[in-house]
């Protein structure tokens, strides 16, 4: 294992960082070799992780986040920080020569403008936008790889414009008339010690949040206006499961023609044909959360309802996997001449 | 206590039925005095549900269904039995002097043929549809008073109906434009033995069903349509959630001018004014299944995307107590000349 | 209603103050005038629990925590806040007259040492020890009728002292070797925000906390050994359930002789033979939690091991009802005068 | 992969099935060849097991049992049938050559009258008994290397007996006087259709079944006599988790003399010091199912509560896969000549 990569991660304590570790334990061509968090520095890996008693990675020390220690070290850097810290560590990392994998929103959207709307904030990195990637591998496979800076798409947006883009690459579907009603598993929210997400508070109900302005709105839409060639404006509504983990979003378009279910079948699966990591279902399958819980795979099952002349797509994705911290590694073998898959979990936890 | 009104229910096993015996409990001027099922018969309602152990209904002793013996017992009897089977106890007991509230389907469609095309089956008591009355008491309040044959509505129709009635009546949004998008809690599901609703295959996951032809797709069109004043196609969809109860319909419609956030909520505050079980909540807040957890309540929350010129109708209900025997029980009230409410729990379980 | 019972509560924002509220919405002899929270102070108690919307006791404001003004307005006050805290304030209140239900641990120990050992803090309030009932009313019920200070039992002690009583009681089993093994739901843990009570650190796991050394130890063991007549020691262990309410303790005893499950049973059945909130259930049949969500039953269950000539006792509550709020209105309505269950439901939410 | 041990599994729709499947997706030495149910024949793999999809153990079609098939095309055969079932075939298959490890009960117990009393049905293949090892690789390592018979460990007994052993090897704790608390998730009890499982039957609930006289108190009697080298009779006590997965079992012993916790635990993690599959907690630290999820780690925390001089031993497992298949394919990688762990997920799912 003389070659390993080696990698960092920035922000530990979170659902992300965790998701980075748990994944971090079975590749065989890339480690980690450092892990930090202000709070719990000096802690080894399993004393705030008990599930990592006993292997190598609960081992390893937290350390305070020091970007010259970490350029000197890793190869390639995850940021699983919140937005706005993220841009100031990316920008030290960059000049200092690693590679950077954001899981924030920083470098997300391509116009400073929206990103600063939307977030309510400065974006004082901007110079770097121009060179970002948006790190869904099924749309910008080749950019990724010769990217120094990815943007790791947002959970929501993963599953949304996985969903769309075959329809909209193709036309079939009227551009002015898609709402997409997304759900959410509780970790989605963050680990933050917060009243809203406590068992007693998510157990048993079900609500929708964040309506009509979710921060996931304009990443959607830039990425489905690109793909479609005109500029797209989504109803894009969020719900909170009572679950660990799992994104699913129905999506509703209308047909401008009669397309059938076979035809749109076909344009999917084609779409997907090359992309392994997408999964078009059989006609008459519908996706579950937990048919992809723990893996990087986005299931998508399609409807045609002849009723209303609507094709209603449903994608399922895992919100910290696929949807964050797995997308992540992805990119990183990527950017690293790895394979895409490489060290990711093919086997959802079932039941 | 000499003038209890006497009621029966036919089929107690399911969650219908069990809930309504709970709902029982509580009554001070109804009592159930009759119970039966073919499988249960014999045993005390406490044998099968050791949650009455101790409490008087628990004593009662479940019979086989008898009309006869219903119609000579009770003022009112509830059927909780699967459609088709309910027509023809339904026309037998109206034959005797009983008056039924029906939680099947068998009298929720005006249209014969429709009720055919959509349930496969022959409706061989169509002579009764005329009389039926659709049993929701915010649209049908006097007719409910005067019949002897209620409709009680379907789960997802009673959300759906509620949450789009006042912007409908109004006339403020597009009759061509709506998506019903509702999720469901596993009681809806049934008490049948099924692999597809045990534990493990419902628990942290979540999934689409049914689409694109759940059979309440034409009680909700009939209801609205009647309500608009012109033929509405809806595109209704419908999802499992890992909870025991509570249904969330996110209702997207469009608007057709520019009507303001204040506007929508003063029309809902006031079609609902003096209708207390149905609750517009302030401006900014969303329900949550949760809030209405045993209760007849339907909690409506409203929102205007600006940005798409949406409105979002969000509109929860607990699936089996408003969604079906609290409701039940609610037209059995009426239609025994009690107040509306007598009976039912107002404070839902919360956490 | 001119001779309603007015009650004040201390410290809504818990789960047992909201409890308290959900309860009191269905009593129809007493009512809250006052309810309390520094932090939230001026606002509607529907504004801070929408459940409550358009229902009276939603329109209560929302005071901070005045005893003169809790004196003057209430015949009665519960107090939900901290131990420690409540001794003071329930001092003030007797001192003006007032009856208090405390539902924190600060008078149930008789012992002001064994307090001070136990909770790590000095006993301020001590004088009133002697005077202060403990609030279960299947063994003190005498005393709390003529009491003005309650103190209302822990939700762990209330399971596990009413699971112990008829054997203890009766002599047939050894008192040097009991085992209680308690699994609570999640409200048990609090409404603070806190990570390890987040949904995801709750939700689809299980395990022990706070052994050996939980702080209801002494109050099981202080009741016990009353019942018993000789001190009493026992191996008290703790567990978190993914549910919201309910508290199941298993009890392992050891008989005396041969005792068997019929003469076991009897004498189970004849110690709750007048109180019948305690519910012996049929032999052969084991309580659950849900059986008992909502409501203020203590359901029992016996098993006889013969092989081993153990005696298993299975005691289940809910949590936050019998074992905290529903409690506290049995003892306000023993002190007040009324009947031990008015206001409180008696079918469970089911399911 | 020209030398990949090839496997078949009997009994592939069960929970137990299903889990092998999804661990054998990852396996890079051993690979399913042949999966078999009488009800699913012809269907892929894929077909009723949609997580699947797209992944080359999909792609697999389901046969009926053949066991001259399964001889010809197989190295190992798993058994994922009920007990009595397995027995017959298990005798068929190692007549013709092949290796079996049988997830059933049916070669668990040395003594036939024993398994005949407890499972009320004649050993027809008792001549086998001799042969079959107890595939429990921490006590019977070099025996399983050997054999061609596995009976495979039930669930609870192999975290009871796990918990167990070191302080019964070390003669620490009274044989006499020994009580297990075992709680388990849903899937344990399978995935036949049953009213008692269904999502609404479990959810938001806890409950005690099966006392006092579960299955698996011979075999975890058997096992831990054997090692304490005297014949021990336990209080085996079993629980219903509202979770999928998952076992905490808390094992009340009685210590000897008084042994602190230190002592405790350096015997404890001596015992398991070349065995890293078993996780003895720091001090202090305590269990929780969600830890080993997914996994086959059996985690194991000790309290020593010196009030009543008790050992209170905590084991944790992944009731499907350490308690089924993933002891199941560490079996099979042992008599196969692999690692134990070949193929084993180290990383459990958390969130």
């Amino acid at each position: 294992m003389s070659h390993m990569i080696k990698a960092g991660l920035v922000g530990v304590t979170g659902y992300t960082g965790m998701e980075l570790a748990r994944l971090m334990v079975h590749h065989s061509s890339m480690e980690l070799v450092r892990v930090t968090s202000r709070a719990e520095a000096g802690k080894r890996l399993a004393d705030i992780y008990p599930f990592l008693h006993r292997l190598p990675l609960g081992e390893l020390v937290i350390t305070r986040p020091d970007p010259a220690d970490l350029a000197e070290e890793c190869d390639v850097v995850f940021l699983a920080v919140p937005h706005k810290t993220a841009m100031e560590i990316a920008a030290t990392l960059l000049e200092q020569g690693v590679k950077v994998v954001d899981l924030s929103a920083d470098f997300r959207l391509n116009d400073k403008s929206v990103y600063e709307h939307w977030y309510a904030t400065e974006h004082t990195r901007a110079g770097l936008l121009p060179e970002a990637v948006y790190g869904l591998p099924e749309l910008y496979l080749d950019q990724i790889m010769g990217a120094r800076l990815i943007a790791n798409p947002g959970c929501y947006p993963t599953s949304a414009i996985l969903g769309l883009a075959p329809a909209l690459k193709a036309g079939i579907v009227e551009t002015g008339d898609i709402v997409i009603d997304a759900k959410s598993g509780a970790s989605g929210a963050g680990r933050g010690a917060k009243v809203g997400t406590l068992f007693c508070e998510v157990a048993d109900s079900f609500r929708a949040y964040g309506l009509p302005n979710h921060r996931h709105t304009p990443e959607i839409e830039q990425e489905i206006s690109k793909i479609a060639g005109t500029g797209i404006t989504v109803s894009f509504n969020t719900h909170l499961l009572p679950i660990d983990r799992g994104i699913l979003s129905t999506i509703y378009t209308r047909l401008k023609g009669s397309t059938s279910i076979e035809e749109v079948h076909d344009i999917f699966t084609e779409f997907y044909s090359d992309k392994p990591l997408v999964r078009v279902l059989p006609k008459g399958l519908l996706p579950e959360t937990r048919h992809v819980r723990g893996t990087v795979f986005c299931d998508i099952g399609l409807v045609v309802d002849q009723r209303t002349n609507r094709l209603v797509i449903l994608s399922a994705i895992d919100n910290l996997c696929r949807g964050a911290s797995g997308q992540a590694l992805m990119n990183a073998n990527l950017v690293c001449g790895l394979d895409i898959d490489e060290g990711l979990p093919m086997a959802p936890m079932m039941p």
